[in-house]
């Protein structure tokens, strides 16, 4: 998606060989009308698959994902994130540890909002290790739903979560695929 | 706005005379179609006002926010929220008292994104005692910017939150005003 990666080289910053920093206009300042472009993107990707739910992970996952859910029509949920959480009645619960914080979280959403009824699309700000992804993949599976595929923002394709995610079957599609930062320069796969 | 007092009337839960659950469409689960439109009331609401940026706080402030951002043209900023928070170059910071969960956070911005240049909207899905809008208010003036006012989805007039910003000048438009809760009913302002 060509917006977006002009996005990216005009406005990202490369904090490392690893961490690219796009809170100009995705993690902290958002652009609306790219969420736009990228939500029709997704759509236009995923649309014909009988989809019937997004699922996405706050708070950054937010703005793309309800900007696709428009374009197809369905709700968006957001498993929220708690540094701990006594176990409650009708959660789905899932753990995932940030690489970039080094700390384990846990996620959660609520069973009255996902069924074994719904087909899903799983959509995310950035793919990296994915362990994100396996958590939201997880809690998809406690509430019996099938899943559709993934739609990335961002991937990093320099780390393992494209090739964990394709190795399980799952279908991923990511508009920006950042090959390396290398030299503080963002190169792009394709 | 009659499309959203519908939907909290066929979709809210009372939980207690001060707790209204919205997490069907606003809070856990999101509607993007009432989004949209919810987007298009604030933006009718303060267009023509010279507004250059939407300050909201994360996570259900994030999509009528960037709805509204949309319909108006404008970026939004998200303040993210800490359980603690070690003191960053170019963060403007604030604390917030949550009477719900009875702990306080600390919330920021990134100075990069928010200058004296800036007249901003605040957008929240709540106002109650107005202790998030008082530090979302209390960040953008650490940044010099000026403040047009403040869209609500949903008011609990019931509470001081309006009475609060009122008495410091502050333009408060709240798109459903809940007059009570008690009974397990929700009776409308209006």
């Amino acid at each position: 998606m060509n917006t977006l990666k002009d996005k990216i080289r005009s406005e990202g910053i490369v904090l490392s060989d690893q961490v690219l920093k796009v809170d100009a206009f995705l993690n902290h300042q958002i652009d609306p009308l790219l969420m736009k472009q990228i939500g029709h993107e997704f759509a236009e990707r995923f649309k014909g698959q009988g989809i019937t739910k997004i699922v996405t992970i706050e708070a950054s996952g937010i703005a793309p994902a309800v900007m696709a859910g428009l374009e197809l029509g369905i709700p968006v949920i957001f498993a929220r994130k708690f540094q701990s959480l006594t176990l409650k009645n009708d959660l789905l619960i899932s753990k995932v540890f940030s690489f970039t914080k080094q700390t384990e979280s846990t996620i959660a959403i609520s069973a009255r909002h996902l069924t074994a009824a719904d087909h899903v699309l799983v959509i995310d700000d950035f793919l990296a290790n994915g362990h994100a992804a396996k958590a939201l993949i997880d809690l998809i599976q406690q509430a019996g739903a099938s899943i559709s595929g993934l739609g990335i923002v961002i991937e990093k394709s320099f780390q393992d979560g494209r090739k964990l995610l394709e190795s399980e079957g799952y279908r991923v599609e990511s508009l920006a695929r950042v090959k390396s930062l290398a030299g503080g320069e963002v190169e792009f796969l394709d």
